[in-house]
């Protein structure tokens, strides 16, 4: 049939003229994403004329430097000359001390316009999240609609998150703070919400009734970077399934919600984290693996392993498996397999949905060549972002039936021909326009400490050692055998698509 | 994931030492589609050595042309030079005259082999089946075993279809009776009992639960072709719904076979046929359309109208286009429209499943781009045979949410990297193997009639004049109205799958 494609020239809601503050704008996140966004949507012409991004530096002097480190970072990311000297002037450099209140006078200066919007990025420790939300109130900077856009990590526990929330909180109610989560800020997981909503087909199947388990993978092929002091604090279970991979569940297990309203939709997701089966005391040790990579090679190159990289002894996990339920009339009875890592053996964050097998073959199985594999849906995340459906085909010829998997494909890249934004382009002019969406609300911040904190737990308790691994491989064995004693099989992964 | 693929080498039921008589040697099927498909076998290796392929000519001294007349088609059918002389020898062309006994006896002589598998194809007008039939078993040709395959039309209504079915009967158990229609011999359509029953995600979904409707388009570009004179007494009704599309359908709405087996699968076929609520008397007026092409251009050249080619007055319809209902509990409610005809826009044949809508939709309808379009799965039989599923998808980039259709693809000629093989191909060694599923049983071909009788003669009780269409659009736009006054609309169809 002829699919007329509607034009599909931008049509945006307009961005209103605002003042975008960050806190950290020398660090590696500020430098890496939030500027070159910012730079493209420039390029773009979304953002409005007048509109002003002010850099905070702590060392004196460093004002200077910000343009430049600014300038070549845009410069590696493929944006042209004229991209980079088109956004350096919006770029307003201003030094001050996060816990010096005083310092907090010169930001006053620059943000005299009380008429724009005004947004406040605390690309910082999580330590200085508190002392600055404070100073920028004690200065009436977060008064006539300011807001607070926070960077993970969000605690360490749900007892350190609610403190932050709760002081927080204290300066700002909660429609004007924004929990970023730069995965919801991915096309294919936006996309998530489309193709559950805007399609029967699949929703018609989206429950125990047709679905016989569910996997979610998030593997990173990197190893510790430059977050070792960092990461060997948190581990993967909180630095990636608290936040990244939940996110993922919530969306792909929500109740349809009655509008796209932010409340609306975060409601339903709070739902589902409250849904979340309890892994508490032994079961740690059945429902969870740890792991932790040892030297191994990736993408043909010989890595290290963890403890060489950190330099001493650890009992942090660099990789986590989770099998998990929900208990809802929806879910009630479908697996689903959680699974997390670094230095795993390629970079993909998908979801994989197995649905149920036929109950009555008519295909006589004379060989393993003929068994008939169950219907699969893989969202694919990143890279190569699309949907592939598997299916059962006959292959051509005459003779024996000879059945095989085959698949439906959709690249995005493909179906759209245009450039995917980065997920913080979105993300940050989502805060302009004031929609909080793509946020994480307190409530779902909380529920998913809650339910990650026993598992924690269990771990000390029990001694979970992680297991060691392989780099560049899929995981310590424990989390092979821990959903093959279920008669499943982890969906390996498919650049290919 | 990582599809492992199984080698997909031919593993075929072994296609035992066989005759394969053809009457009709020198025409025009004979010629394009049987020894074609026959020296492609041979070429694979699949006929055993020492089997024949026995030329009935009628014509004295014309067995001497048939070799000449066989290796010319074959070049043209692109066979290589080694490939035809490895055919001919297998070729024996042998003169006998339909009507009269006593020339079998010359066919009597040859066929001396009492072991092998043989086979008679009537590749003959249709008022020869019987004569043929009869002088066969006269000689004791069709003892051991003997199998007859028998080419459309069988009939041109029920009395005369069964007329040649009892004749038939006569001399020839049920069981050795191959019915052909050479739809059921292409990949794409065998394919739907895969898609079918192999798979648990569209099947799930595969009634009125689901389904909001069908369409199935069998779209011809050519005119009349060399078959004028027989044409003009038929009409698209009879030369195309009553089988081709009719068998589509059936595949397409089946329940469950409990098997297999040849007739599991036809007891569910005719269990349809005979679930078509009949169209009788004035509802021929609403429920259906019948149309005749006028002078108009297909793919670019001028064409002439039906009446033009054929040289005289006609009210045969050379386009019809039918609602039709299966009363069931799978498919009560879920309206069937079919669609055939020459002269039009593009060749194509088709299933398009529209599922229903969603049921409520929280994305906001700004403008019509936003509309959401339901899921439709296209089944495309020919050409560029495959799978495409087509959904709501978002479009990226942030501000207004906009969805647009896309499409999941899945080209056979891609999934599969190797030759289709033609309908016959698969036939004619199903014939030899005694595999009956892909040919109609008689009670099938007698249930199709008895529903188009009465279309027939309604269509003479109410003067159902055809409506003229232009050569190269999609018919006459009666067809158009009587699809769109439902509210729904022909999915046209889209050559790039």
């Amino acid at each position: 049939m002829q699919i007329e494609y509607p034009q599909l020239l931008p049509e945006r809601t307009p961005v209103p003229v605002f003042d975008l503050v960050i806190f950290g704008a020398t660090g590696d996140l500020a430098l890496r994403k939030l500027f070159p966004a910012l730079a493209r949507r420039l390029a773009e012409g979304v953002l409005p004329a007048g509109s002003r991004v002010v850099g905070v530096v702590r060392r004196v002097g460093s004002e200077d430097d910000l343009a430049r480190l600014v300038a070549e970072r845009l410069k590696e990311d493929g944006l042209s000359q004229r991209e980079i000297d088109a956004f350096l002037p919006m770029l307003v450099p201003v030094r001050v001390d996060a816990k010096e209140p005083d310092s907090f006078k010169e930001l006053e200066k620059v943000l005299s316009d009380g008429e724009r919007v005004r947004a406040f990025y605390l690309s910082t420790p999580p330590d200085l999240f508190v002392p600055i939300g404070r100073n920028l109130a004690l200065h009436g900077l977060l008064e006539n609609g300011g807001r607070l856009i926070l960077e993970k990590p969000l605690g360490h526990d749900l007892r350190s998150a609610r403190a932050i929330n709760g002081a927080i909180g204290e300066v700002l109610p909660e429609a004007r703070t924004y929990r970023i989560d730069h995965y919801l800020g991915k096309e294919t997981v936006q996309n998530l919400l489309v193709l559950r909503f805007a399609n029967t087909l699949f929703e018609r199947s989206w429950s125990s009734r047709d679905i016989d388990h569910v996997q979610i993978t998030c593997a990173e092929t990197v190893g510790l970077e430059k977050r070792a002091g960092y990461y060997d604090q948190v581990g993967a279970l909180r630095d990636m399934v608290q936040n990244h991979v939940l996110q993922l569940l919530c969306l792909f297990a929500i109740e349809p919600p009655n509008t796209l309203d932010a409340d609306a939709v975060r409601d339903e997701k709070v739902r589902v984290l409250r849904a979340l089966r309890p892994i508490a005391g032994s079961e740690v040790l059945t429902k969870t693996v740890r792991g932790q990579y040892g030297a191994g090679s990736v993408d043909g190159r010989p890595v290290p392993g963890y403890l060489q990289e950190l330099g001493h002894e650890s009992m942090t996990e660099t990789f986590a498996a989770l099998r998990c339920e929900l208990d809802t009339w929806r879910w009630a009875g479908v697996p689903i397999y959680l699974r997390t890592g670094k230095r795993m053996a390629e970079r993909c964050s998908e979801i994989v949905v197995t649905f149920k097998p036929v109950p009555h073959s008519i295909f006589p199985a004379r060989d393993s060549r003929t068994a008939l594999e169950a219907n699969r849906l893989i969202i694919r995340l990143q890279p190569n972002d699309g949907l592939r459906l598997q299916m059962m085909m006959k292959v051509p010829g005459s003779g024996r039936l000879k059945l095989v998997p085959r698949t439906l494909d959709l690249k995005y890249e493909t179906a759209f021909d245009m450039r995917t934004p980065d997920a913080y382009e979105r993300l940050l002019t989502d805060v302009i326009r004031g929609d909080q969406t793509l946020f994480m609300r307190r409530d779902e911040v909380e529920a998913a400490w809650s339910w990650i904190d026993p598992i924690v737990e269990g771990w000390h308790e029990y001694y979970a050692v992680p297991h060691r691994y392989q780099a560049g491989g899929w995981g310590p064995s424990q989390s092979i055998g821990m959903i093959e004693r279920e008669g499943r099989s982890w969906a390996e992964s498919d650049g290919g698509l």
